[in-house]
């Protein structure tokens, strides 16, 4: 992370902080109301909600932005690409794990990061019911929830069956996709399903030890990335190469246990 | 409720109060620690974790019965039963969601009811980590959370396809079961997996529509059904019948959703 001078670092950091404020503060009055409207943006292929929500979190959260970094990139879930100057791009999740939110539970996100030419280098997974923050990147990786704070960092986990396996599988992927990680669901000590980017927090924080998803967007992973490499675990795509720009993720909280998840996901089924 | 005297059903709802601080301050020191050690209470059948915490908490809520109703009944999950004399039992479930326990999410709850000879008369659902609280019974039906408090009540759902579904499988239950299950999540909105408690505490407040378990044991069960049925909601087995001693338990927020759905259940897989 030394690509990135000390001052910038701050400001970078203190940015993505006020992005998070702006996203709660947009959000929570939405969430768990009566009446909540949601549309289909995919309709007839599958469920994808969009709350009233999602679009005030970004709106808000590229207000911030063009208050404080007027010169960076944005790269919006719901409001597209903003070009820009400083080689610099953030990249927002205002909800991710919309299907969560619509269904009250407090295991959805506000994914924040923001990425140079390389990949991401700094991330935020925001919880704001629970008053949580997942930080990572920037020689910082770090949590605050609503009883205590304090530094993230991975487990020691290293067999598949001693691991905690994360998932939105049954509902993302192709039945190829779900057969790769049947063969690792199988072996796993434990199997949770449908917490989005809660899990890769969990696996930052040293609860859970593996995630594998498919069909991600670049801003489903990007903070994710940030926030688990600074904890000391691992994210690459199901080759073994950079996922930064979507697609199908493991996530792995040791070298070991990201080889043996990899060798599974990729037996031909 | 009219089978309660008011300054009985004080003393009771106090009592649950209690009970479920002295939950919540035994339980969170063990959230999210490493190195939790569970045991497995059903070796080679499945994963049934108990934690320190589950133990720690129950023996908490035992004392704060001894102390202010020494006279009640008390049916545990870790300590099985103690015999009382007015009539009352205490039903207590200190951690309900083992497995979300272990994983680190906060989804799991403590279950807190008091019932008498014809079922639960007043239950809590307790998130101590999100400091939240759904209470139901005695004339009551409100929940209090980080961020607001108010009223509990289902929300007036009555076609399937429109219903939001929650559900523990495929963790728990036959292969019959499933099937059942199968045959409502089919037509159903959306699907959640893998919330335990959670899930009813959000179907009496008007987020979710439709929770079908099976498996159950009466201290997975009877806060939930005193909860949903002050919110305004249906709790029955798969038969119909009364659900307060456990087994597979069908809840839902309106009469004609419950009524498809019990269709859906009783066909012929």
């Amino acid at each position: 992370m030394d690509r990135i001078p000390s001052e910038l670092a701050k400001e970078l950091i203190d940015t993505a902080e006020a992005l998070a404020d702006a996203a709660g503060k947009a959000i929570l009055p939405f969430f768990r109301q009566r009446g909540l409207t949601a549309e289909n943006k995919d309709a007839g292929t599958g469920f994808d909600p969009v709350t009233a929500a999602d679009r005030a979190a970004e709106q808000a959260m590229r207000a911030v932005l063009a208050d404080r970094r007027p010169g960076d990139a944005i790269l919006g879930e719901e409001y597209g690409t903003q070009t820009g100057t400083t080689g610099l791009t953030w990249v927002l999740d205002p909800i991710d794990g919309t299907r969560a939110f619509l269904a009250g539970t407090p295991t959805w996100g506000v994914l924040i990061s923001v990425r140079d030419n390389t990949g991401p280098v700094y991330g935020i997974i925001a919880q704001p019911y629970t008053q949580e923050r997942f930080r990572g990147g920037l020689s910082r990786a770090d949590f605050t929830g609503p009883h205590d704070a304090g530094p993230l960092a991975v487990r020691g986990t290293q067999a598949i069956d001693q691991a905690i396996l994360f998932t939105t599988f049954p509902e993302v992927g192709t039945p190829e996709d779900r057969a790769g990680f049947e063969r690792v669901a199988a072996r796993a000590r434990l199997v949770r399903y449908g917490m989005d980017c809660y899990a890769y927090a969990l696996l930052a924080a040293g609860q859970i030890d593996l995630v594998i998803e498919a069909g991600l967007q670049a801003y489903d992973i990007q903070a994710p990335i940030a926030v688990i490499e600074a904890a000391g675990g691992i994210v690459t795509n199901w080759e073994g190469g950079p996922v930064h720009d979507g697609g199908r993720a493991l996530a792995a909280a040791t070298p070991e246990l990201h080889a043996a998840a990899l060798d599974l996901l990729r037996t031909a089924g």
